[in-house]
């Protein structure tokens, strides 16, 4: 069943409006009408059931058959903050991140990021990886839609006490053969616990960085004895919750 | 350390000759020479560091200082047959299934994929994929450069019986809310074992294929309860593998 997020306010009366752009979807890109049954959704975490009762060129409205709460959230909440990578990584990045359940995106400035966004352009950037976000967050059957924030370096550190534990992916642990770590954090998180993951850009951290975040309680983790890019190891760390926390 | 993969035969005499790629990314990419150290490998799983003994503009000699068998590769061989998608999505899932550990990758055309890859041009496409897999071996500290090889649907499902276990990616697994099928799978392989994970393109599996697979040994698995598009359902199972079996 075709899904869309609405504004959380849309559901407060019985009749829903339906906004232009799902107006749109449903009428010429879907080719449907009164009648047609979809999911729509408050971006909290709940699911309507509904049908279109009415759709015109540019207006529309739906009735509610259900309301439930969705089953497709990872049972922690998950941060990830994404050291600025180079091109457009950090695209590909939002949108799988989605698919894998990711909560919060935090895009910040590493010691070692080669790319870096202009304080002007960083608001555009933000809403183009949000826009993303959004679509993956319904193709996937996602009930909530991502937050994406572009942070520096010192506002990322501010927020640690946030989070019930840090996961530093830390290239340098797998190639010391650590191996165990991120099976001890995860077991450690009880259902609702925040975790924040930190991945570094294309070069790796600074030892500097760690060293500040260690300190402050964040854990260096192995990803497997393999080296991973920059953009695959958010996604590893993602599958191995979702494996550890959903399928077993 | 920098890591080459040059041809098995190269290790059977005591001084290695480096190949000219190998001779121009030392000599003039790192700008080293004699006396610089690396690892070399044979690609079986063996790896050699080894010290540049000679380096002229086109060849070069190495010795080999010590020979090691490598700790980077999953513990169960790992083929993935992947329906062709669409673009160049099968380059993207090339780089990262290798750099996730897997070992051999089959393309087929199932009923539903959308793009056909032409037999003149199917043999150029599986060499730029097997270039693509190995540099990302070198990148990623494999000793393994993955196989690829284009098939037919009925070469695909006349080599199910060399496997151990066959996973099929099947999303109606996962909206039906089936979840413990992958790990299940996972939990009952020894090392070594022989798995074949069978991926879908955009449109998903038709209902006659995963029933013919289901017939001759095929699992259907739910990786997650969210629907992940072709080219991240293979990263995930091979995320979710190498975590059960390398890190917990």
């Amino acid at each position: 069943m075709q899904r869309y997020f609405l504004q959380r306010e849309a559901f407060n009366i019985d009749t829903v409006e339906l906004p232009p752009d799902v107006v749109h979807h449903i009428g010429t890109v879907l080719r449907e009408g009164p009648g047609y049954r979809m999911v729509l959704l408050d971006g909290t975490g709940v699911e309507y059931e509904s049908e279109v009762l009415t759709l015109d060129k540019k207006t529309g409205t739906a009735k509610v058959l259900q309301k439930r709460e969705a089953t497709t959230e990872l049972p922690i909440d998950v941060t990830l903050a994404y050291a600025l990578p180079k091109g457009d990584k950090v695209e590909l990045v939002a949108q799988k991140a989605t698919e894998l359940g990711l909560h919060h995106l935090l895009v910040f400035e590493s010691k070692r990021s080669v790319a870096k966004w202009d304080a002007k352009k960083a608001p555009k950037k933000v809403e183009r990886l949000q826009k993303i976000m959004q679509e993956a967050a319904e193709q996937s059957y996602r009930a909530v839609v991502p937050t994406c924030q572009y942070v520096s370096s010192r506002e990322l550190a501010h927020g640690f006490e946030q989070y019930d534990a840090i996961v530093l992916a830390y290239e340098e642990t797998a190639k010391s053969g650590e191996q165990s770590a991120l099976a001890n954090v995860i077991a450690s998180l009880a259902p609702g616990a925040r975790l924040l993951l930190i991945v570094g850009p294309e070069g790796g951290f600074d030892q500097d960085e760690i060293d500040g975040w260690v300190e402050r309680g964040g854990v260096p983790c192995a990803f497997g004895p393999r080296i991973l890019r920059s953009e695959t190891a958010p996604l590893y760390a993602l599958a191995a919750i979702s494996y550890a926390l959903e399928l077993t």
